[in-house]
């Protein structure tokens, strides 16, 4: 067998414990009782410390400098053979010391940070983020000379590979001008449209679960291959044959299910995607945060919330839940599903002030990362982003700095991709109106055919041959343009 | 580190994969979308191997040595490591290629065998259980020389320690010949009782649902630590700090689903009950499966269909159900559910007439391991010996010897734990009765506690820090003594 061969077959089997993982994370969240989660931690460390001691292996080292001397000549297998040499680089530059270390200090820290949420007290979990800060920013150190990249760019391309601060903080800052000028016009318009009339609750959950089911299977999500269940925080999990996504149910609140439903089946129609041919290898697995995001938000956003759809759903939603039909029809719809609206919560944010809630946190982990802000100047330095960005200043740590579990829980170099995935869905969307026509006479008949099989052919099926900007070159012939987003905006609140 | 501590650690790793592999097959059984078998197959066949190969190696035969050199003085920890020498002793002595082929040949018969037995067509798996039967006695023939067993027994060894033909056989003809006098007997008595009166269908699955959780609650399972879903083949799985069990619902037979819910919490509250300080040691493990089928049946055979017990949940079904209360009496109860009744499937068999079935088989098993039964001659080997035990000729081999997946599925030596857990509950319960005044008057009132009391201090907390005689011995003054089995059967069905 060739280096690259047993390299396939050693990548292979990761692969497979991974999927492991993946599988007792989801059970975790979503199955397990509560008795059951210190066992399951152990299960965990135990597989990810045997898959991150199989990576690191000096065999592997041996078989990926064997394998780059007679590199493969195949496209798809010589993209596998780099990406294969970035996780050993990414595995190895890390001491096995600090990956324990940060282990335990996220785990320690997330259970702080629950409790200091629910509390609205920072000082409560300052001095566990004061040590997670610390241990990342050894993490970034370390993978910095073995990347080539600045330590904030290498966490970065822990997320999004190839994707940094020189791509996307022009990007941002553009956005920022854009948004200044946008914003103020969308609310004027918004505020002499007719107001939304709220359709009558309770929505029961049965209902809501049944409904659920049946839009996403109208997305395309084969339920032979997937699982609907309830968890407290929304995911889409599993495996690309047996991918599991969650929501929870409020019976007072449709919306969030539904369209939560369809943001995570556009997850999972990635997964299920992927080329087959190179399951389990590097180059077969999704190309990133950033373009799982596009995945997601071109379903929830582009297309569940476009005019064609709206107009499909509405009478839907009615047999579904009764009441008067002045409610369900697509322009109160639209009213109810496409607001902007200035808050305090980047979950509950509006596609257009959405970007302002990460440009914040681009900028402070930045600056956490560049030891150019201390963890006990989080909170000032956040509200005062926020009251520049959107006019508004967080009443509490709770709705300010205290609210997403990412930083508390490790992950710096995360939060660009909401974004890059936001601007990516409407680009691809853009690209999938322009090459296939009728793609809204089919939303507007439930039909997501036409445009889950160019996504299929332009996207799921690439993998992770190319890198983002590649990707988005092949599949729209240029690298990620922002133009697409705001032109969408505009379209959508401003016209 | 000393060589046994290290070694502990060892073990607690394997364990810990072992959860894993619990958890994995678990959902595969309850949750899993078809589509998701092949990848899970890959998934626990991957950590199968890895298990195989950490308990396999050299390093530990070189601990094993040290450590048994300077054996430690607890008799916790002295038999912690002799059940790791007997671990690793039965995993080297079979070559990885002929682990491999068993499990190919297994998966591939028990898919054949799906087949044959919904058409009972026993030709259309003989070839595939005649490549079965090759390998199991190829790899008993393995373990026979590393054990210092006779082939047949090693393969008893692997479900129950230390227990083989010799302890085995002379039970089950004492036995025959008990049924012999006692089933005609037995079946004359019942004949001049009056009729049972079937209660009225349908039962809700909700109401069943509702009513197993109650009641296995009371039994002493903890739902924070414990799960109870449906899936076609109930069973008992997952971890000590978090067991699963399932079970399916009839809505035209409640019996079926209550009564095995209340015997896989028998297991669960086995797995519960292992010694916290000896967790993912061989030690702290139940101490076999004779012993953990003692433990599901003392609860539905001896506690659920006592007098007590049944005068408890009578009313309970009745405010269940609904329906006259002539139906809810404990003496119609008992009618339904302690009925002596010889049928073809040993899976609804009745407590008497059950070992007939397994002493069949585990005679035929020897024959077919021992080379002197054709598997093609398995059909008409089968329906004699039943006959010979029983009194019925099976109308086709679904009825007969198509009807369990054991041996299909490559399980040799399994079945007389069945029966030696029968007789061992009634030995326990026996020993209870003696031990603690007031259990019956406690079953009474539906509390459990002081019988399962009295299990966890003598049976689950004791782990496998002694065999199967030796738990019995300490825990009831002597060995497997069948006499209990057929003075509670006396008493029961014909007195």
């Amino acid at each position: 067998m060739s280096a690259y061969e047993t390299l396939k077959s050693r990548f292979a089997r990761l692969a497979t414990i991974g999927e492991a993982q993946a599988m007792l994370g989801w059970d975790a969240s979503v199955m397990m009782p509560p008795g059951g989660g210190a066992a399951r931690g152990d299960q965990l460390a135990t597989l990810a410390g045997i898959a991150h001691q199989m990576l690191c292996a000096a065999e592997i080292g041996d078989l990926l400098a064997a394998a780059e001397a007679a590199p493969p000549a195949d496209g798809w297998d010589s993209a596998n053979l780099a990406l294969m040499r970035h996780a050993h680089t990414r595995a190895t530059a890390l001491p096995t010391d600090l990956v324990e270390a940060q282990s335990r200090a996220n785990s320690a820290c997330e259970k702080i940070w629950r409790d200091a949420r629910a509390k609205s007290d920072f000082s409560l979990v300052r001095t566990a983020l004061a040590e997670v800060v610390r241990l990342t920013r050894e993490a970034a150190a370390a993978l910095s000379p073995a990347l080539g990249l600045t330590p904030y760019d290498a966490l970065m391309d822990g997320f999004q590979r190839g994707i940094g601060v020189a791509d996307v903080a022009p990007i941002f800052t553009a956005y920022e001008a854009f948004l200044a000028e946008a914003l103020p016009r969308a609310l004027e318009i918004e505020a002499a449209l007719p107001p939304a009339i709220r359709p009558e609750r309770p929505f029961p959950a049965a209902t809501q679960e049944a409904l659920c089911r049946r839009l996403s299977a109208q997305v395309g999500l084969d339920y032979a291959h997937a699982r609907l269940d309830r968890s407290a925080h929304p995911f889409s999990g599993g495996t690309p044959t047996d991918v599991r996504i969650t929501t929870r149910y409020d019976e007072n609140d449709f919306t969030q299910s539904l369209l939560g439903v369809l943001h995570e089946t556009g997850h999972a129609m990635y997964e299920r995607g992927l080329p087959e041919a190179h399951a389990r290898q590097p180059v077969g697995e999704a190309a990133g945060m950033a373009a799982h995001e596009s995945q997601s938000l071109i379903v929830e956003m582009q297309a569940v919330r476009s005019d064609a759809f709206l107009s499909f759903v509405a009478p839907q939603l009615r047999a579904a839940f009764g009441g008067p039909e002045t409610v369900w029809t697509p322009d109160n719809l639209a009213r109810l599903w496409r607001r902007v609206k200035p808050g305090f919560i980047r979950v509950d944010a509006d596609e257009m002030t959405y970007p302002a809630h990460i440009i914040l946190r681009f900028r402070l982990e930045q600056a956490l990362i560049g030891g150019d802000l201390a963890v006990a100047d989080l909170p000032g330095a956040w509200n005062d982003g926020f009251a520049a960005l959107l006019g508004l200043t967080p009443p509490d740590d709770a709705r300010g700095c205290l609210q997403d579990i990412h930083w508390y829980d490790g992950a710096f170099g995360y939060f660009p991709s909401y974004s890059l995935g936001a601007m990516a869905a409407a680009q691809l969307m853009a690209a999938a109106r322009r090459a296939v026509p009728g793609i809204d006479a089919a939303l507007a008949r439930g039909d997501f055919a036409p445009l889950q099989s160019w996504l299929r052919a332009r996207v799921h099926s690439q993998g992770s041959r190319l890198g983002f900007n590649a990707l988005l070159t092949e599949a729209t012939g240029k690298p990620l343009d922002p133009a697409d987003f705001t032109a969408h905006l505009t379209a959508r609140y401003l016209a």
